[in-house]
Parts: C-alpha cells; sequence; structure tokens
C-alpha cells in the first residue's frame, strides 16, 4: 500500500526584521509623508525615484556602524554575475543619478525622493530592516546657503508634521570646525582611530554630561551595568580643550560661533567652517528660524561622508512611557553637507547637501504625544436579506456619491454576526433594512458610537430595548441626511 | 619608484531593467494613486502594508510564463540560511498575512494595498523589473456579491484616472465555465498540457478573430514573421464548439449567459459559473455599470491561481503612435476570484476576490490619450547681489507663504546662467532685484512663458528690449501679487 504523501504547508510568518502595518499607523505615514513632500514642494525641490537596486560598486559603502565590508546591506549576483544590493539609503543613488545626468541637470540639481530603504542588519525591538526615508539635497552649490536652506526645509518638515513650533529644535554644527578642533589638540584627523573615539565621545555629550564625556576622552567609562568603554587616552590639557569646546554652545548663536573660534584660533580649514556657520544663523535668524535652530558644538552626526556643515532636529518635549519613565526620542531629522559623494564617480568635486527626516522616530514621538490619527472608518450596510443585495450596494453607493466611505456586508451570516464585524471593522454607523423597514419604505440607521456610550450608562437590558435612543429610523430617500447627521456632520 | 596607484572609480549606471523616474511621470503616477487609494477607501477597504521579503517558501510559485522553478523572483539567503524573496505581487503576501492573522481579521477581511513588486525577468523595452502595483481584496467571502463590487472598483478606479466612462470596459468571464467548456469538449482541466493551449488560443480571440483562434484550436498558426505556434490539435468539432463559445459574447448579458450555458449545458461546474454571473451582471446593471461591465467569453486572464469569476479592464478608445498606427492598450487593470491561495497555509478553502489597476500601461495610455500633468514648475528667485542672500529668501519665504512654490538660484553665477537655470527648471516666473530695482524698493517680475512666445514674435532685438512686455516692476510690498498675475492667478 502506497504512503499518503503530505501535502507541504508553509507556515505563515514573516522574515525576522519585517513587518507587516495595517490601520491608523500606516495612513499616519502616509499623511505624514504628504506633509513633508509638500515642503519640500514648496521650495521648489523636483521628485526623483530611483531604482531599488543598484550595482554594488555603485552604492559603495557609508554604511555607519558596520565593520565588515559587503555588510549591511542586502545584495544578489544577477543573471551576468554582476552584484546588485538594495539601496541602504536615498543618498548613494542620487551620486549615481547625478553622476549618470550630470550634462542634462539643471545646477544647482535640487531632489526630493521618498523611499523604502533596507539594512541587513541584526533585528532587534523596534529595529527593522525596512524602513521609509523622504530626503531633500541641493547638489552643486557650495556651503552656506544651501546649508541653511536645508535646515529650514527641516524645520518647516518637521512643523509641517505636526510638532508645534517651541517644541523642537535644529541643532547646528560643522565637521570643518571639529576637524579644526582635533588639529588644535595635536590629533591627526585622517587617522579614524582616536579621532574617532573622541566625535564619538562628543556624541554623548547630550546624554552624559561633561564628566561622562570626560571620562570617555580619558581612560575610558564603566556604564551603570558595569559595562567598560574604552577612552580615547587624550592628555588632561587635551581633553580639557575638547570640553570647553563642548560647552560653549550655552549662548546664543554669535557667542558660540567667537568662542568655537577662540579655541580653534589659528587653523585654517576650522576657520572656514565658523565663517559657514556664521553666515548659515544670520540668515536663519533674518527668515524667523533664530529660536528653532542653533549653533550646538555636540552635534556630531555619524556618517562619515559628511564634510561640512551638519545638524539634526531633535524634540524639547519630554514623553513618558507607560512606566513613568522620560524617553529620549534622539533625533527625528537631520542632514549635512557631503562634498565629495559625486567625486567618487566623476573625479571632481561636486558640492552637496542634504536633509532627512525621521519617518518612524517622529511618528513614535507624535504617537506618545498624544497625536491621535482618526483611520477613516466606513459605514457598514447590513445585509439581511440574500435577494437584497443590490439594494443594500445601492444605498453604499449613494453613501459614496455623498463622500462617506461605506461598505456592504458581504460576509452571509446573520444580524448578530454583522453587528459583531461592525464593531470589529470600528464602523461609527450601520445601515439596517430589514422585513419590517423595507415594507414602510424605511432604512434603521444606528450610530454605533453613541449606542457604545449609552449601554454602558442604561442599566437594565429591558430599558436598553425599549428606548433604542442610538438608532433612527428613516424614509428611504433620507438615508444620507440621517447618516451625516449619526456622524456628527449633518444640519 | 612606487607605481602611482589607479583610483577604483565605479561607472554610473543602473542595473538592467530599472530606471529612474523624474518630472511629470512621476507625479502623473503619484497622483493617479491617489485618487485609486481615495476609490479602495470610499468602498471600505483597510489599508495594508507588507514588507517588501517573504519567505520563500510562503511566497508560493504563481508566477505566470516561468518555466524554470525559483526563475522569476529575486531571492537570497538570510543569515540563518533562510532563503528570502522580494514579493513578484500583492496577493500572495496577502494570502500569508490572512492565515497569519486569521483569528483577529474582521470577515470578510478587506484591504487594498500600494507597493513596489520585483520580477526577475529578462527585460526588454517597457519591460521592468520593478513596478507598482496597487489592489483591492476582499478575503473570506464567496462569489458572486464581492466580485461584482471588484468589478464596481475596477471600473471606479479606471475613472478615477481620467478615462471618460465611455471609453472603457471591463469584460468578465469565469474559470469555472472555462473548465465547463472543456469538460464538455472532452479535455481533463487537471491536465495542463492540452487545456493550457486551449484557453492561450481562446485568449487571443481578440487580437486573431476566429480564424486565428481557430488555427491555434487546430494544428497551429504561423504568424506574419513566418513564426509557427503548434495548436491544440483539438478535432474539427471540438473546435468547432470553442469557437461558438468565444462567438456568444456580441449580444446583451443576458443572451450571451444564455448561449454559454446552453453550450456547457449539463456540467455542474461551469452551471454554477453561469448562475454567479448571471447575478452579478444583474447587480452591475442595477447598479448602473452595465455600459462599462460586459461578461465576454474571450476572457482567460493569466495566473493559474483563478478559480471563478475573472476580469479585465480594457480601453475601448484608438490611439495612434508617432508612425500614425493604432496602438493596442491591452489590459489596464484585471483581477478575479482565488478561492485556493490562503489554502495553501491553512488547509481550508478561503475565499478570496480581488482587483489590481495596472498602473504604467494606463500611465501610457492616459499619456498618449493627451492627457497632460502639469509639474508644478516653481518660481525661481535671482541671486544677483551675493550679500543678500536673506533677502532673496525672504521673498521665496513671502511666496511660499502665498502657497506658491519658489526658490532662490543657489548656485553662484552670473544673470545671464541664471536665467538660463530658470529656463531649464520649466519655471514660469523669475523675480529680480538688481541694485537698480533695490534703489527704487522696487522688485521685476518677468513672465517667462509669456517673454518666450513674444520673443518668437518679435524680430528685432531692439525692439524687444525696448518694450519688455512679459516684465512689471512694483513695489517690493506688491510681490506677491504680481507673481499670482504673472501665473494667471491674480485678479
Amino acid at each position: 500500500m502506497a504512503k499518503k504523501q503530505k501535502t507541504f504547508r508553509p507556515k505563515p510568518r514573516k522574515p525576522r526584521g519585517f513587518r507587516d502595518r495595517t490601520g491608523a499607523a500606516l495612513l499616519a505615514e502616509q499623511q505624514m509623508l504628504a506633509r513633508i513632500t509638500e515642503v519640500y514642494k514648496s521650495y521648489g525641490f523636483q521628485p526623483l525615484e530611483t531604482p531599488s537596486f543598484e550595482y554594488t560598486d555603485a552604492l559603495g559603502k557609508f554604511l555607519p556602524d558596520v565593520d565588515r565590508p559587503n555588510q549591511g546591506v542586502f545584495s544578489l549576483q544577477d543573471d551576468d554575475e554582476q552584484w546588485m544590493s538594495l539601496r541602504y539609503d536615498l543618498t548613494a543613488p542620487l551620486a549615481r543619478f547625478v553622476a549618470e545626468n550630470y550634462d542634462r541637470l539643471p545646477k544647482p540639481y535640487r531632489r526630493f525622493q521618498v523611499g523604502t530603504v533596507w539594512r541587513n542588519e541584526k533585528p532587534g525591538p523596534g529595529r527593522f530592516r525596512e524602513f521609509t526615508q523622504i530626503d531633500a539635497d541641493s547638489v552643486g552649490a557650495p556651503a552656506p546657503f544651501p546649508d541653511a536652506e536645508a535646515v529650514m526645509m527641516l524645520a518647516d518638515a518637521v512643523a509641517a508634521a505636526g510638532v508645534p513650533e517651541e517644541e523642537f529644535l535644529v541643532r547646528v554644527s560643522s565637521r570643518k570646525i571639529m576637524s579644526g578642533l582635533l588639529k588644535t589638540i595635536g590629533l591627526d584627523t585622517a587617522d579614524g582611530g582616536q579621532s574617532g573615539t573622541v566625535l564619538r565621545a562628543m556624541d554623548k555629550y547630550d546624554r552624559l554630561g561633561a564628566e561622562g564625556v570626560g571620562y570617555l576622552l580619558g581612560k575610558g567609562r564603566k556604564d551603570e551595568s558595569g559595562d567598560f568603554t574604552e577612552g580615547a587616552h587624550l592628555a588632561p590639557d587635551q581633553a580639557a580643550t575638547v570640553l570647553a569646546f563642548m560647552e560653549c554652545g550655552q549662548a546664543g548663536n554669535a557667542a558660540t560661533l567667537k568662542v568655537m573660534g577662540e579655541i580653534i584660533a589659528g587653523n585654517d580649514a576650522g576657520a572656514a567652517g565658523i565663517v559657514e556657520l556664521e553666515r548659515m544663523a544670520e540668515m536663519l535668524d533674518g527668515l524667523g528660524y533664530g529660536t528653532r535652530a542653533k549653533v550646538d558644538p555636540s552635534v556630531v552626526r555619524g556618517l562619515d561622508y559628511y564634510t561640512g556643515p551638519v545638524f539634526e532636529a531633535e524634540l524639547t518635549f519630554d514623553v513618558q512611557n507607560e512606566k513613568g519613565e522620560t524617553v529620549q526620542f534622539g533625533s527625528v531629522g537631520s542632514g549635512g553637507r557631503y562634498d565629495d559623494l559625486v567625486k567618487r564617480f566623476k573625479g571632481i568635486e561636486v558640492p552637496a547637501v542634504g536633509c532627512s527626516v525621521g519617518v518612524s522616530r517622529l511618528l513614535s514621538a507624535l504617537e506618545a504625544r498624544g497625536q491621535e490619527i482618526e483611520e477613516s472608518v466606513p459605514v457598514v450596510v447590513l445585509a439581511l436579506e440574500a435577494d437584497r443585495m443590490t439594494a443594500y450596494q445601492k444605498m453604499a453607493q449613494e453613501l459614496r456619491a455623498a463622500n462617506i466611505p461605506a461598505e456592504v456586508y458581504l460576509g452571509g451570516s446573520g444580524m448578530r454576526a454583522q453587528m459583531k464585524y461592525a464593531d470589529k471593522r470600528g464602523a461609527a454607523v450601520a445601515v439596517i433594512q430589514g422585513e419590517d423597514e423595507r415594507a414602510h419604505g424605511e432604512i434603521t440607521v444606528k450610530d454605533l458610537k453613541l449606542g457604545e456610550k449609552l449601554s454602558a450608562d442604561i442599566e437594565s437590558n429591558e430599558e436598553w430595548r425599549s428606548g433604542q435612543p442610538a438608532q433612527v429610523s428613516v424614509p428611504e430617500a433620507d438615508l444620507v441626511r440621517a447618516v451625516l447627521s449619526a456622524l456628527g456632520k449633518g444640519g
């Protein structure tokens, strides 16, 4: 006897680090992207869409925090054995696009792009391997004016997403000034080792303060959990210079830049960086961004490719999590100047600066702040008589024509199951025409939200059934008016 | 002497079969997707976003026209050696999502999804390996009412995209009826070979007519280029039955269905298919879709997984290409019922039906029809004095506040280059404040479109320079009003 062959049933599951998204969270992101797009367009930036895949050599290796070459990206070999990778950001593809189309593009070329990017990293809680970026970049114009514009756009974008102007800050610094500082204390900036450790220490000023950063500039620091981070092993006078630099950001922009300039005095590249930030600060002040954009020496930014001004947008309001702890959202947007990226292809330097909103962080922050996105929920038309489906669909059609999303229940179950369905859908209104109503040419419109509220208030079932204050029967011709009224939109 | 090491310069190029998109074409797609999304939402469908990657076993192999297993998709191995693939459509991920979340979903579950899909196929002219799909599906409800709804939504979506109602048609048939036909002529439908050849021949009725299909049902057909397509080798009476079936679609829906029913008389599955289409036709007629949706036996649809009603949207207007030839756009949207897809995971049958708009085909058709998308072009504020950048940016800011996209020229070149830039950007208006204007507290607003037109009409350069009818100087306070007027929006 032949054995019965077992059917293979794949387990329905998602690859690690990927997620499904539905409902309000998804709508919130779409709305945010639409609003930020409008900001970018208002500044005259043009839309661009590049492919998900780039040739691996064209993409380059600019991912932060990735020790292993060729790691961090998803790569595969094409039929002709060329390696392709999924883009890990929107900037590297922009560099390829500009290099490929250099002669025909207007210069400066200013574009925005919204798109999915992929990171082949170990997934963790809240860390996904696929997410959305929304960038705007100016290519072909040197600092400082496009940089000031990028800061303004980032501020406008965060505001457009729903953060009040007094609740965020774009902090601005400059890679040139940081290089000047490192040279001032005698470090070689081309040597990533010790210089890199110093920059990483500076980047933690916000969180650890002067004392913690002091340890990290010296021998090292043991954190609360007992883990030890090796320090930069600066001499005391070197560390003191760096700390003085970090601490000068408490005054106004002009005062901050004056002290920064004094600390790195005599260093040409650093001095040029100071002049750029001065001009940016003047423009930002002159255009009313003075309270939202501030020079701050503790901004470092991780990506290797930045060459000039860098900036990041931070929320200044506190948010408590479920445990009552204060949550830091960190940067909800960032940007900076990268003059070398197109050079990889063309051999010539093409100045560029861009900004990028951290979509999922900003969404989490807005959610934590209590900003709600209302999912537009449909009106559910119940289907009580099997041979009247066209009539029910006609009611839904009438509602749609009045701009009310409406659906007919299509499941084939009875009244109780249909009401349960309407509830699960979050519907605000049910439209009901059973045999009785039909005999009288009427339709019953039931306010499900009001019904829910009332049923919580009313004690006895009998009282509830007798009253039915949350529903009303109207002539068929009054359907739209009655539904609008139940939705709180009617007259 | 050490040799000078050559720097590696990657060639800026895109992987084969991928493309960059900019400007109006990209905006047109975004606008179309937004409009179709509104249609889906109005029917009460919920948004869903699934990951780009699925486990390869969960995705299944439902791609049409792919002989080699595991071909047709982009796949790679995760760290833990599990194979993942980029989705090739939005339906297979939906099946995985429904199976994974079956208990908590409302049933029927109705969702729409907009997303990129990838096909690892040989690229060709106009054939890309990455494109956008926009689908709506009802899961959990049997035919025929969700199917009728899907046809209505497809018709509404094509209309929302900009095709007038009299210029397209959704043609409807049924896999059950086709199976009935094949059984009627004595073929085994489970045997893909001969049955498949018959279905492929039927699918060509539109293009080849009865005669061409007749050859394909018989010994085979030689096309204009001399290529020979092997036929299904049906006996003459079998072929005659199929052709009679194909030709019965010229009358109204009721008459067509009556003849179809007579041809497949005595076949139970086929008869059930007829009843389903009858009910769908009644509903579509009753809701005013009678002229846009029509039963047509020549609709086959390629995908293996369809099990019931199938349909496709076709444009009925003729379009000429540059050579004056009439262009067929083929299907601009399609859909059908697939009751077995979730079964792969769950072992139980979960009825489902969906529709999908062919985004790029519909865009090409609308473009060929002459429908233009106007790219919103910015006003360009020239930057003539290097130390007045803040003032220029303030003018742009004023315009933006009045909802006029505006940019400041940031390139650092002179007047001539700046005007060339404005031209390359397609700007309609240039805002100019040089030393003279500034001395008088004035700004010059130049209508670039009118200027272009006039300069074509005016004979001499002197005449042009003296008149300057396309530009006007106004007090600084009147900037917005003057620009609106130049844009044809002013009073």
